[in-house]
């Protein structure tokens, strides 16, 4: 009998919506961990035109084998609208990047950038909790970032963004997340922190430009970017040269995966 | 780098649409003829409840990067309404169990029942061209069958249905499809015939009939049954018992999928 043995009638079906498609890895990476975990779907790519998301894709989540989707550009800020009820990082983030079928039948919204960060650092070790951190870029990815972050009761929180607002607005979120964090919003500095995360585009692809106004780092700090692409951002290269411990975005974006699936899974 | 091999942003999707769906063999066995073809594509099943259908498989359509679907059951006959275009087979058989988009846009239906069997008298070496066939049944997959015989030009069609209208259509089809054969209506016999033919739902499951009156059935007869499970019917065992050739269901199975990946990979 000529078939293949990761696929069968009984397969849940899982997706990742955008426009364009090609370039996702999630089919690849979340396909493998359903695997590991011994369950039997896929997540396939899922190719919606922009102006067709409204009407298009409600309608894909009445298949009835299908338990679950991620949203990637450009629908991550339409996504919401899809979701019934909102998980714990999603409410505080008021956004969401995925959202599955519950039990009752409805459909509830989450984000995971921020969690993916954070078990990215959990993963190697590395603590946040009652460190003092220097967040730069608060965006889609860097305000769940600065959520997840933020609930692991660092000691210092130093925020900033170059919209004045956004910063302000996580600040009084940080407060009342963690009220025992310092909390400031101010130009980026690195000389009294102990972990700089850099969460602002300022680097991508041939982007040579540091986030902040450096010339070397302290050997102590940790440094993170969420930048995937290069895996080595100009931020990365330079902690390297001054012999900083770096955490990488490709290991956020494992990290984010890990939790993901966990998320799907759950009952 | 953890990920699996068989997915990724990249996989075209097709899909077989039913309710319930768990039962389908294509994801497996369709996938796996895209990956002998070294096409990246996967087959996914789609479960629709029964009432949802009109409203929500025409949005799965618009996945751009979806480029084929099958239909089973209930969805068989509501399924041609899809199609904008109808396949050489569909057009005289008047039902579909398949569309692919094709590069002008436009959603083409086509059928594969007949193709599928004709398909495993080829690839078992048995002619039908100037045979004398009794066909029993002409519903969904009889008809299909009956207009992809008579495209081989057999030399002599004996047609025998319950509904009585039925085998007079497709009596006129038969004629019009290849004028040189002999077509007649009436009750099936197989002492003046070569090839038997059963695709009438006589013998499925656990039903122990015999689709026609026989207590032993002449050696030199192939007899095929398009009844996939039991894999040996109670006809089939009998022609087994009598040294027939036997034709099962389950090689007009194997003859559909090859035929359906020829359309849906066909330019």
């Amino acid at each position: 009998m000529h078939q293949v043995d990761f696929i069968n009638g009984k397969t849940r079906i899982f997706g990742i919506i955008g426009d364009p498609i090609e370039q996702v890895r999630s089919p690849e990476m979340v396909t493998w961990e359903f695997h590991q975990r011994q369950h039997n779907a896929v997540l396939i790519p899922i190719h919606i035109a922009q102006n067709d998301f409204e009407e298009v894709v409600p309608d894909i989540m009445r298949m009835r084998n299908l338990d679950g989707l991620i949203f990637t550009i450009p629908f991550k800020v339409k996504a919401i609208g899809l979701a019934q009820t909102l998980g714990a990082q999603a409410s505080l983030v008021g956004a969401i990047n995925a959202i599955k079928r519950q039990s009752n039948g409805e459909w509830c919204g989450e984000i995971f950038d921020g969690l993916g960060c954070v078990e990215a650092f959990k993963r190697r070790g590395i603590g946040i909790k009652d460190r003092r951190i220097q967040l730069i870029g608060l965006g889609g990815a860097g305000s769940a970032i600065c959520v997840a972050v933020a609930q692991e009761r660092p000691s210092l929180m130093r925020l900033f963004d170059l919209n004045e607002h956004s910063a302000d607005q996580m600040l009084k979120l940080v407060k009342q997340i963690s009220p025992q964090t310092v909390v400031e919003v101010g130009a980026p500095r690195c000389d009294d922190i102990d972990v700089l995360m850099n969460a602002s585009p300022v680097g991508m692809l041939t982007d040579a430009r540091l986030p902040l106004a450096v010339d070397a780092l302290n050997k102590d700090l940790v440094v993170f970017d969420a930048i995937v692409t290069p895996e080595n951002t100009p931020l990365l290269k330079l902690a390297q040269h001054c012999g900083c411990e770096v955490v990488r975005g490709r290991e956020m974006m494992l990290g984010q995966i890990y939790k993901l699936v966990d998320y799907f899974l759950a009952p």
